[in-house]
């Protein structure tokens, strides 16, 4: 077990009606606020005026950056960061789900570099500073909110990339779980997805863990696997998206990860999915995730995804290790296609096996991903080859 | 369901070795440390002369306050209080358990007003400011290393009151499950019942929590009971004191709380016992929890209880919920009394009810304690006479 640092200085203030805060808070920072936003939903919503009439009501100076993409682009970063130099932004406020906040958090840190922000992917050239960040949640999703990452991509040479620096970090963020009831239901069930993409790739893990925290893995899983069927049916219950948004920021904030460090494994072959074919992150895992399961299965993971179908979807315990593993993973494919709906295969969504040789090669770097069960370019592509 | 605030900015160090970056963390809120502990058992250990090497190591000046007493007293704040103004003192270093980082806490608010420190507890005066708090914990039982608060007696009066204020929140803490190999069996038990209580205080709740804290809080008693037992017997086990240590930060840090508003019950009756008796307040807190319980369950908390024995102590879920509550509570008396080997009346720990009366008084501060069940003071009397 390794020891590790624990340090999440994000000021959460999570319920309905919080939004009379955020002129108190965004003054904290500065007079000049750049707003970065995606599409037009938060205009239609309402939301849009809401927030423009709190950093107005705070005396406040605003400044926008609209049209952030779903799996957000460097361009869209490269303006950001300039438009924050020309103006002298003080403070950013990112309104929008995690595409929207993972975008500004490199134009905040652009906004500190003189080179091409995409330096800071393909260069891995350190993240010199960045502006604050307040972040308003509109979907459940990636975590954003709560943690120091994000993932960049770049069309022209079809790459999707992602970083972290603790100087990302939001110093605020928003969690209004009424904001999320205009999510419709599959962008709530790839949310779901993603959410418990987040706590798998840490849960599925061959080293030692703390007992406390696979508790609480467990936990947030169910919660997952509980609400949102809830919030598809009822888009306005509050209980629902209240669990889930919560559940969303504390999937990925760094707590459950505990002194492990395994790699991820999903997480780098999806992104490879969405870079050549711009699809929802969350329903590229929901495909990924039970392939992956069921090709990692051998005798050093089956205790593990015992455990799993045991205290999250209430397997008898008394089966036998192995059937009780290979029934958690067909639970959990049931989950995703069934449950919630989304498609459950790549054919389905029409991605053939054209890219899978280079994808899968970019998956691994050149190299294995060091995860559950080591991959290498023939299992990435192995796994593709299931999914289909 | 009530909204709420998250933020708790503790940085913490969780592991072994970690006290090589002591120093550093000190010297970032300035150059002259004052270091407070308890009796004698850092310097016996070998931690005293590991930490005064760090802290010279980086440069810096120390003073020391050492002697602070478990339910650590009023006039320990008093004398810290006019040493930090004495000496210009810049950051404090609480080397210890609950006690000593509680009374560091009000040291460094002392050091900001003019007045006697007792005016903080008796009369409530803000707490102006706080100097900066870094903590080595010693022992897993408050939590007083991750939240705001702390509790301070006072023998001429025989009081020990509460108070929490953010200011008083520590910067940075120290957690490593290898400095606790040293605490006795008693005191590890003692603890564990504290920490068990932090979250009963919470768990226990006619209000509606958000299911993935309820899960969360289960997940941690069950760390508890799990880890406590192997402790007591295997003083030197790291995933046994691991488990505990980092369960005792977030039984009380806040996070569990969500938005709930109710009142804590066991915490405010055993204040009262250990005022008068100074004993150990997790012993207090194992005598009363049980019979709390017990006097509390009715057709309203059933449900509570229920849920507790099921999801904790794995009682067969098709039981009648009455049936199933009143057999949580006897399994929940097992562990204290039986399990973890503490004292299971106040009898047997030379106490009768000779303050009975004035102590329930205290307790409800005149009023009704507004917790799981509202209990005035005949309430908190007759659960008092059930402790005998």
């Amino acid at each position: 077990m390794n020891g590790f640092t624990y340090d999440i200085p994000v000021k959460v203030y999570f319920g309905e009606n919080k939004l009379c805060h955020l002129g108190e808070e965004l003054r904290k920072y500065g007079k000049r606020v750049l707003l970065t936003y995606g599409g037009g939903s938060i205009k239609k919503s309402g939301l849009y005026d809401r927030i423009i009439e709190e950093i107005e009501k705070a005396g406040l100076t605003v400044f926008e950056l609209s049209g952030i993409e779903p799996n957000p682009r460097i361009d869209s970063v490269r303006e950001g960061g300039a438009l924050c130099k020309r103006e002298n932004i003080d403070v950013l406020l990112a309104v929008g789900g995690g595409s929207t906040i993972d975008c500004t958090k490199f134009i905040g840190a652009a906004a500190y570099y003189d080179g091409d922000p995409w330096d800071f992917f393909d260069k891995r050239v350190p993240v010199p500073n960045c502006l604050p960040i307040v972040t308003v949640l509109t979907l459940s999703a990636t975590g954003s909110e709560m943690d120091a990452g994000g993932v960049i991509s770049n069309l022209e040479t079809n790459d999707k990339i992602g970083r972290s620096d603790p100087l990302m970090l939001p110093k605020v963020s928003f969690l209004d779980p009424t904001i999320t009831y205009s999510v419709n239901p599959y962008q709530t069930a790839c949310g779901a997805a993603d959410i418990l993409s987040h706590i798998m790739e840490v849960y599925f893990n061959t080293e030692k863990n703390l007992y406390m925290l696979d508790c609480f893995m467990e936990g947030l899983m169910k919660t997952v696997i509980k609400y949102a069927p809830v919030a598809i049916k009822e888009p306005d219950n509050y209980e629902a998206r209240a669990n889930i948004m919560w559940a969303s920021s504390w999937a990925i904030n760094g707590f459950i990860k505990g002194g492990t460090s395994l790699a991820w494994s999903c997480h780098p072959m999806e992104h490879q999915l969405s870079a050549y074919y711009d699809i929802t992150h969350g329903l590229g895992l929901a495909i990924l995730t039970p392939r992956w399961l069921e090709y990692t299965l051998d005798e050093n993971t089956v205790s593990r995804l015992y455990q799993f179908g045991v205290n999250v979807f209430d397997i008898d315990k008394s089966l036998p290790p192995m059937e009780a593993a290979e029934k958690s993973i067909e639970m959990l494919s049931e989950f995703f296609f069934k449950t919630l709906g989304l498609q459950s295969t790549l054919t389905e969504i029409g991605i053939d096996d054209k890219y899978f040789e280079i994808m899968a090669k970019k998956a691994c770097g050149g190299d294995v991903i060091p995860g559950f069960k080591p991959l290498n370019q023939q299992d990435v592509e192995n796994i593709y080859k299931l999914c289909l």
